[in-house]
């Protein structure tokens, strides 16, 4: 007896991936959980490998066993392959073990020929629908299993049509000639007639699905998803039913819960005397599902029972499609459905309320990507739709919102105190546009990528931001904003929506979703199972507050210069900058010192009990002055220096690599001044807050670090600081002192450097810029084309590069945990907020993330799910 | 019986530098060879440990033991220690194992006081000299012994003085006051009387040396140069003897070869009744030293056969001083002898035909970086001490020249094809600058590095370089340059020296060293010995051809782009940035592609036998476009589209950090074109001089790598071409491709991308820039700082930090050769000129280190000195 290569549907189960494939086990699994699937059979991934063993021939029995599941199916159907009056047309479908583009798709409708047509037309009383399913059939299977470029077909169709008419106006006799032609074609390019006999159709479909394993898309995506070429394919064949028999037949696709609220009800839609694909063409207005209660009772309860039974066996919200062939309820397909945030959140907390699955499986459940919709408002999807984007930027802080077009931080400043709206419009933000970019309800940039400025403050206020729109052109001078025909003048209203990273002229509503208890429960729940730290990058008070109430355990970046901007400081920053004496510097230091110290007040007792790690100045001083004509003239007069001295400072202050220049703690070794004011500001407020009974843990963090010696003369001044001030105001207090790790070298030299430093923070910015000699603010010409070509898996300042930003992450860690064996090592770059990242930083070992106050909650549950695959990884294990 | 804590000079020897410290041991081995030093006797470093082990005491017998030596000294002196009428004075020094800065200098004169200095005024005659010593005396003790400020000392000589008198217009009054003045501040400072008894003196003087060693400096320098605490110091205590006790006293400094030719014959000056200072001091001119043979004919014999047989006994050529005191010839001390490049050279070959040394000495004995003079002319030496230079900038690239001032490239061409010399003042340059740099004497810019453009270029055609002259103030409207009140228009003569950095206004006549025979033999010694190659960064034939001469075995690298800018296909170049279509970029590519070819061709010739390693495109595009409004409207018209456009398309092409942008291999997987076109023209220019019986092996090397992605898709493009050029042309050749690795990801990932890449190069001038996060172009603000403060060992743009930069090196190699055993590595940054990098380099396995043509002859004598060292530290291990 030859071997077992065929199995029918009712033969399998869940478990038999390897052997039926994803697809073949999917519908077992259903037909022998007693659902009513149309009958079918699965050719197993052993006979696809022993196809090639045999030099592409069908193993010895194979064919034989074919014959035998569709003797099997005819029976169950009542319908006979290739029988002109009543017959059986099947589809034939791939399904490797897993989901895989580039492999043969499904061929719908095999077994039709110029007799089972008129078959079909009579059965359905519509000749035309099988005139257009055996058009479709002989176009699908010539280039599908036949290899005929799809071209020649479509160019057939577009000249019947004309320039006016659509497919569905094609007339019986048209579509006729289009068969007719197309069987043409087929000859004409395969030196192959089209085959009229069903079971010669089957057999070359079957060979096609397994020809199509080592096709060159196929091959591609196993090497770039390091898929094993020896799992072969398996091939599944399964009767057609048709929806579209009649007023008894139909067909609908159905949710067994509410994807868009979560709630507990079949959601759905159908259409009598239909195909699926009618259903999703949108030319008869599907109805609800509970229209079938009505119409059908008695089939609407065989479904609401199987749509009950599936989620009870996957234990999921199942998406399900069915068609009704005269009566009769076929279910064709189950899988997980897709839902919002919202629906996420509630199914998971409300299957663990109903006794369906357990805690760490609802934590599990929820992509943390998916919070992100949570906690932004969105347009409202039904205005949206009447209305056209003008173009499309990179998503860069999610979230919608509408305003009035201004251009630049001043105006915005004044209108939004006037109380109006506005969004702010620039060709790209720097530091000293920070004052407009709070007070805007959104950002709009031409320029710049995910990480520019614009998309990182953005991100860390919360706001929503479009950034890097290429195509859109600003003329300040005009107060312009245009693409191509649209010009949009200052004061006129635009939207954003910066989860899409789309623009609209004029004003939508937009919808904010309340955070429900559920949501709550569920991150309860992910805290259990987490067990590295979630902390926020915050600079001012309010954006420490928010972080809390999101449940940050910290601040894991308090950048110090974004409070440089606020008000009249600035004027102070700049006088320090342009002194040519150390006095100079001292005596604008002394303005700055109280500020700093009344933003540190507010941050620390936002965080009380948790600890707040204050970076040191970090940007290129530059950043602070102004570059106009007028505005250095403005400011020369104010500071009592000439409008040329004051030039050449700045010139003197510009780089070629700002990102490689004067900054980080080059500032503080050259001006330690600036370190010992800072300093006195931090461990000031830290004496003031506890003072009044806040706990308070500050941590003092040197940037850009390369050199244990330049870490160890930036720690003198911070402790000498330290101590000066404890003995002044005659208290004691807690603190630690680390670096950023955001240069390969400092990586490399953890060990030296954690002699010293009490704690690392992974700069994972400036560490995949400096990695990869990528900057950020230029990658946007080539990077796209990169992460498109798949020369690159990801936008790595999106997600961390894990092979070699990664690395140096893990020497950083293995290497300082070397010298200091309790040394806390975090992470406070933009990944800090990515999922995929928050794992590998788990991975990684690292105590904590750090991110965006808005991405919190997706850092704490993706730091979950990274606890819980650990888990189930050591219990495989065992 | 107590421990031997005292060595006579006699009784020591040269080994003994641990028990006597350096000074004591050298002092000993010239007294052990029979030469004479004033007498004298070491205090043990044992002696200085124990000092501090019994809580800062001389231990039991050390007292004792100095007394019994300073008998010895008496009976040898025939003087007395404190004797009014025939006093023996003392110097006293510290002198550790390792010379050490921050330790107790000398103090001369010990046992001076107002009886003694009587005694010696009457021998000597000279009332003054007794005087100024006695006030020197306690003033070098006061400071140096007794601690106190040594500004209070001075302020008394200055008061004395007055606004216009010199130290040596003090009278003898004045100078016994101020000896009084001197006391009464000690006394007032320390408390403690100034100590009259010599042997007070001498003891006071002991403890400080030995109180010396752990003095804050001291301690910071051993700290920094990692030499143990335990090492203590020893001190030496001699007899002072006096070159002017009458006409039939001396004093004089020889050298035992010409330190400037190396010729075989004494080279020294003396003055007759004279003490050291005075030769120093340069009040009288001293004499030649063939004269002392005529006034001293015996005590010259004597002075020549010690000169001759310290040279014998150290195998060196030796720098002694000398004093004859009363016709008594005393040596007080013998060291090696500093020379100058060519002295050093003819020195060591000559000492090799001697018989005195063998190769591998010689080869040892010359510094490379000495070679540096050999190579480059310099300026007259007379001449220029009458200049003041007007201004120093960095010692960018080595050799003088002097040329009239232009501040453009086009008028430096112009004006040179005239026939005039003229020098090449720029703010900073670009790429698009070099036709001007190529025809000029010599290069001076007002920003920029070690490392910037200029200076790279620069060393690069072997022209003077002054780079980052900060202080200069360039006008290119006003068209002068200007420091301080010196303003220097076009067309006046300036002088640069490129190896110190000067910039002098008018003309210096240069010398121009003529490379010896000696020169070619030593070289050649050292390839006998050198086991790493050395290849020429060299971009156009000239330079190929100038490599060649020394000695380079190939081009590691050629950067296609220097062409670029030659005569008129910069403008193919623009064209082909500006073109908007493929078509249109095709259409320029093809223009410049028989060029490059050219290019090629000659390079190829050039390097008959040797390989050329060719790198593609790896600037960023805006470097050769122009900024200037005229320039894009004539560039607009010429390539005939709008100014708007081409000033869009400029703008479009700034970026934030062009180090970090789009540029190396970026450039051609964006524009696959540029690959192309260069890889044709390089595979062309192949067939073309292989046919012309030229043995050709390029490299192709693919820039800027951080993932083998990146690498495959060039690689493919290259192999592609070389596959049809071969089929074209019906020609076979071998070629190679490979990458830089300038990227700390490209290191990390060296495995992999050793999978398709044939050779690596290291670019260490980007991957330092990259691993510290260091643009060079501006780390000028603070990395002269960072030296200073030790912050840094020394300039990783000049050595390369072998910790950081280094470790990925290490790493680069060590994944890559795990990949493919047969990987060729080496080094193309600028790095590979210097000689510690070089060293480096040979230690790591690297096949060879590439670098400018002028540096080859160093870089083969590092190397040579690498593979001497790795030798003599094997043959020790064994």
């Amino acid at each position: 007896m030859s071997r077992k290569w065929v199995y029918l549907f009712r033969e399998g189960n869940a478990t038999m991936r390897d052997l039926l494939g994803g697809k073949g086990a999917g519908l077992a699994e259903m037909t022998r959980s007693g659902v009513p699937v149309p009958p079918g059979f699965t050719i197993t991934t052993e006979a696809c490998n022993a196809y090639y063993d045999a030099g592409k021939k069908l193993p010895d029995g194979a064919w034989e066993q074919v014959l035998d599941g569709m003797k099997d199916i005819e029976k169950q159907t009542g319908r006979k392959f290739g029988d002109p009056k009543n017959p059986l047309l099947v589809s034939v479908r791939s399904g490797a073990k897993f989901s895989m583009p580039g492999m043969m798709d499904t061929v719908l409708n095999l077994g039709l020929n110029a007799e089972t047509k008129a078959g079909i037309a009579k059965q359905t009383k519509n000749e035309r629908f099988a005139a257009d399913a055996y058009r479709r059939f002989i176009q699908l299977f010539g280039k599908i299993v036949m290899g005929v470029e799809g071209e020649k077909f479509e160019h057939v169709m577009d000249r019947t049509k004309g320039k006016t008419r659509q497919d569905t106006d094609l007339t019986v006799d048209e579509l006729e000639k289009i068969a007719d032609e197309f069987k043409k074609i087929i000859k004409k390019e395969t030196g192959e007639a089209f085959p009229n006999d069903p079971y010669d159709q089957l057999k070359k479909a079957v060979m096609a699905v397994f020809g199509s394993w080592f096709g060159k898309r196929a091959v591609d995506y196993r090497r770039v998803n390091k898929i094993s070429d020896t799992l072969g394919t398996a091939v599944n064949v399964q009767a057609m039913v048709f929806g579209n028999m009649g007023s008894d037949s139909a067909t609908g696709v159905a949710f067994t819960r509410n994807p868009s609220t979560g709630e507990h009800e079949i959601f759905g839609e159908y259409l009598v005397n239909a195909q699926g694909e009618d259903v999703v063409a949108g030319i008869r207005t599907p109805q609800h599902i509970s229209k079938l209660k009505q119409e059908m009772p008695e089939v609407y309860g065989q479904f609401a029972d199987i749509a009950k039974k599936l989620e009870a066996h996957y234990k999921d919200v199942q998406d399900v499609e069915f068609t009704i062939e005269r009566g009769k309820l076929y279910m064709l397909q189950t899988r997980s459905g897709k839902r919002t945030g919202a629906a996420a959140v509630k199914v998971a907390v409300d299957m663990v309320k109903e006794g369906v699955i357990d805690k760490a499986t609802a934590v599990q459940r929820v992509e943390p990507q998916m919070l992100d919709q949570l906690l932004h408002p969105m347009l409202d999807p039904q205005a949206r739709k009447k209305l056209k984007a003008i173009t499309q930027g990179l998503p860069a802080s999610p979230g919608a919102a509408s305003g009035m077009v201004v251009f630049d931080p001043d105006t915005a400043e004044e209108r939004a105190k006037a109380g109006e709206k506005v969004i702010l419009v620039r060709v790209e933000t720097a530091p000293e546009d920070f004052h407009g970019m709070i007070v805007a309800q959104a950002i709009l940039t031409a320029r710049g990528g995910m990480t520019s400025h614009a998309a990182v403050v953005a991100r860390g206020i919360g706001k929503p931001c479009v950034a890097g729109a290429g195509a859109l052109h600003i003329d300040y001078k005009a107060q312009t904003v245009s693409v191509g025909d649209v010009t949009v003048k200052a004061g006129e209203w635009i939207t954003l929506d910066g989860g899409t990273g789309e623009v609209f002229v004029g004003q939508i509503p937009t919808v904010r979703p309340t955070l429900s208890g559920d949501f709550a429960t569920l991150m309860e729940w992910a805290d259990e199972f987490r067990t590295i730290g979630v902390l926020a990058n915050a600079d001012i008070p309010r954006d420490a507050e928010q972080a809390r109430k999101f449940g940050a355990e910290g601040i894991g970046l308090c950048r110090t210069e974004h409070m440089f901007f606020e008000g009249t400081r600035i004027d102070a920053v700049r006088e320090m900058i342009v002194a040519d004496t150390l006095e100079g510097r001292k005596k604008a230091l002394a303005k700055i010192e109280p500020l700093q110290q009344g933003d540190f007040e507010g941050i620390f007792k936002a965080m009380d009990g948790f600890p707040v790690i204050v970076r040191l100045l970090d940007p290129p001083l530059h950043e602070f002055l102004p570059h106009g004509k007028d505005e250095i003239k403005a400011l020369a007069a104010q500071l009592g220096v000439t409008a040329k001295k004051l030039t050449a400072r700045i010139e003197g202050l510009k780089e070629a690599n700002p990102m490689l220049g004067f900054r980080g703690c080059r500032l503080g070794i050259l001006y330690p001044e600036i370190t010992e004011m800072q300093a006195n500001a931090i461990f000031k407020a830290t004496v003031a807050v506890k003072k009044k009974g806040v706990k308070v843990h500050p941590e003092v963090m040197i940037p850009l670090v390369a050199t244990l010696a330049e870490f160890a003369m930036q720690e003198e001044i911070v402790r000498r600081v330290a101590d000066e001030v404890m003995k002044a105001t005659k208290t004691k207090f807690d603190y630690k002192v680390g670096t950023m790790i955001e240069l390969p070298r400092a990586a490399l030299q953890a060990a030296e450097i954690a002699k010293r430093a009490e704690f690392f923070s992974f700069g994972t910015n400036d560490l995949t810029q400096t990695t990869f000699g990528l900057s950020r603010d230029d990658a946007g010409k080539f990077l796209p084309l990169y992460v498109e070509q798949k020369l690159l898996p990801d936008d790595p300042f999106q997600s961390i590069d894990q092979t070699g930003v990664g690395e140096l992450v893990k020497i950083g860690v293995e290497r300082g945990r070397a010298t200091r064996s309790d040394l806390e090592v975090g992470v406070c770059g933009e990944h800090g907020g990515d999922p995929a990242s928050v794992i590998f930083f788990h991975k990684a070992g690292l105590n904590y993330v750090s991110c965006s106050p808005f991405r919190v909650p997706i850092a704490r549950l993706a730091a979950a799910h990274a606890a819980l695959a650990e888990k189930s990884a050591i219990a495989k294990d065992k």
